[in-house]
């Protein structure tokens, strides 16, 4: 039985009259390929990903796994339509606090057609990916149970601060609910970004496999943290804790570069993730800035 | 005695009818402050920067040493004007081969106005900054003696593709002319590039500290790497092998969040430098391609 992923935060959703992604309940996620050459094009990237001998299996655990195309009844009832079948990355996860981040300061890539590169430009100057790196797509935190669910809509998303992007990543490694008057409490970050398993080892992880491959460059792609909120409330090993990356619509080869574009948000995620490791109680605090007077240039 | 620097490979250079920088042959090189708010710009930074705590000791060492600013003579005759008092970054070279290299995918800072954004961009664009995260503004290549000089004009050097920049860096640590019908021998490359003060060495340390410095934003700043070339080609210890930071005119505070932009093309701009260690003789041979097939997305 196909059916809408219930802990979807980011991208088109299935719904009446829309086409999104189904799951099968049993492990597998179909994503429906867009009309144009987006689809293709990540269908493209899949086929050629999965079948690298130079991706070391370690980098490959951090993407879905691929399973071909298939043509399936499209989620608007408009009859059949190809979809990517792809490993479903919340599988096993009951109550997933998820967030989607899209890594990179630019997402337009360099042979962009005109009107897709000012599209792209401009959501990148009024979103934080120009000023941070990267800018959050999708979050969704569950913190006490159902009452505590934290799912901001696609607006309240796109108006997202510098300040709320700091703010969302400490919610998610906290105990207490978004809603409180309180700010995070940073009670989980310990157990959610640090230690040998935890967030912050697998980006680092990531990073170093960015700082040597040559293969590709991925623009608008996102990494997704996730982890199994009951099980880190319960302070509990095993909470599914897990760093992937996604959607490869605008993945490029790289031509014997680094995809340093990808590389420096990612870098700039490691770094507001390390000062929630050591400074957790410094919650929303100025940051230290630097005293340049550039009204007295003397 | 002030007179213009003979190893400048960048920038305004002082000739008849132009201000340009000074040296005294003592150790100390004068920056004319330029006359819109650039110069009061670089002026500030030095001030703040020379005088962080925050800054370490072996960051500062990769910087000019700072000395105020005094009234001098500019170089065109022209009258008193502001000049910046720095450390001389090539004192005591006395043949030095020097490349200045300009730092980032983008040289425009978020806040630039309309006009200097654009012209920016498309600098970005045409030149190899997009693609590699930086691009090569000057190089002066000494190769057996003073007959082996290579200095490409500035014109050539804003044409320069990827394939470009690739030959020069290999040029850079090469023993054969860049005249040579053969491809750069790279032997000099263990000596300038590799070893515990070679330059990798030594923009992996100046990589460190981007990673965790969130003070400053570097716009349009560049890396100067150099050494003596009679020393190296006598295969001698001791060849002045130097990385340095200049060009702060568009020098930005950080407000709290690493220099992504910098750190990207610093990291690309270490992974060619790696390549040329690991494979010299696979001198300008293609890079290795990933296989998307966009055409057949099946």
């Amino acid at each position: 039985m196909l059916r809408p992923p219930e802990h979807q935060v980011a991208g088109h959703r299935a719904a009446e009259g829309q086409v999104g992604p189904l799951v099968d309940g049993a492990g597998l996620f179909y994503k429906p390929l867009q009309g144009d050459d987006r689809g293709a094009h990540e269908v493209a990237f899949y086929s050629s990903f999965s079948s690298d001998p130079r991706v070391p299996p370690h980098v490959r655990a951090f993407f879905p796994g691929f399973h071909g195309t298939q043509l399936l009844p499209a989620s608007d009832g408009s009859g059949p339509h190809p979809h990517l079948v792809l490993d479903d990355l919340a599988a096993g996860l009951r109550c997933p606090s998820v967030i989607d981040l899209k890594i990179g300061a630019r997402t337009w890539y360099p042979s962009a057609p005109d009107d897709y590169f000012h599209k792209c430009l401009k959501k990148d100057r009024d979103s934080t990916s120009l000023a941070l790196g990267f800018r959050v797509s999708g979050v969704r935190i569950h913190q006490g149970g159902d009452a505590g669910l934290w799912q901001p809509d696609r607006d309240a998303i796109r108006r997202f601060t510098a300040k709320d992007v700091r703010r969302t990543l400490r919610q998610f490694g906290s105990s207490n609910p978004a809603s409180d008057s309180d700010p995070p409490d940073c009670a989980f970050a310990s157990m959610v970004y640090g230690g040998s398993n935890g967030i912050l080892a697998q980006l680092l992880e990531l990073k170093a496999w960015f700082e040597d491959q040559t293969l590709f460059h991925f623009y608008s792609a996102s990494v997704l943290m996730m982890y199994e909120t009951k099980v880190v409330e319960a302070g509990r090993a095993g909470g599914g804790i897990r760093v992937r990356l996604v959607d490869f619509a605008h993945v490029m080869e790289g031509n014997g570069v680094i995809d340093h574009n990808f590389l420096g948000g990612l870098c700039s995620l490691i770094k507001f993730i390390s000062e929630i490791l050591t400074d957790p109680d410094e919650c929303l605090a100025k940051p230290k800035k630097a005293q340049l007077n550039f009204e007295d240039g003397s």
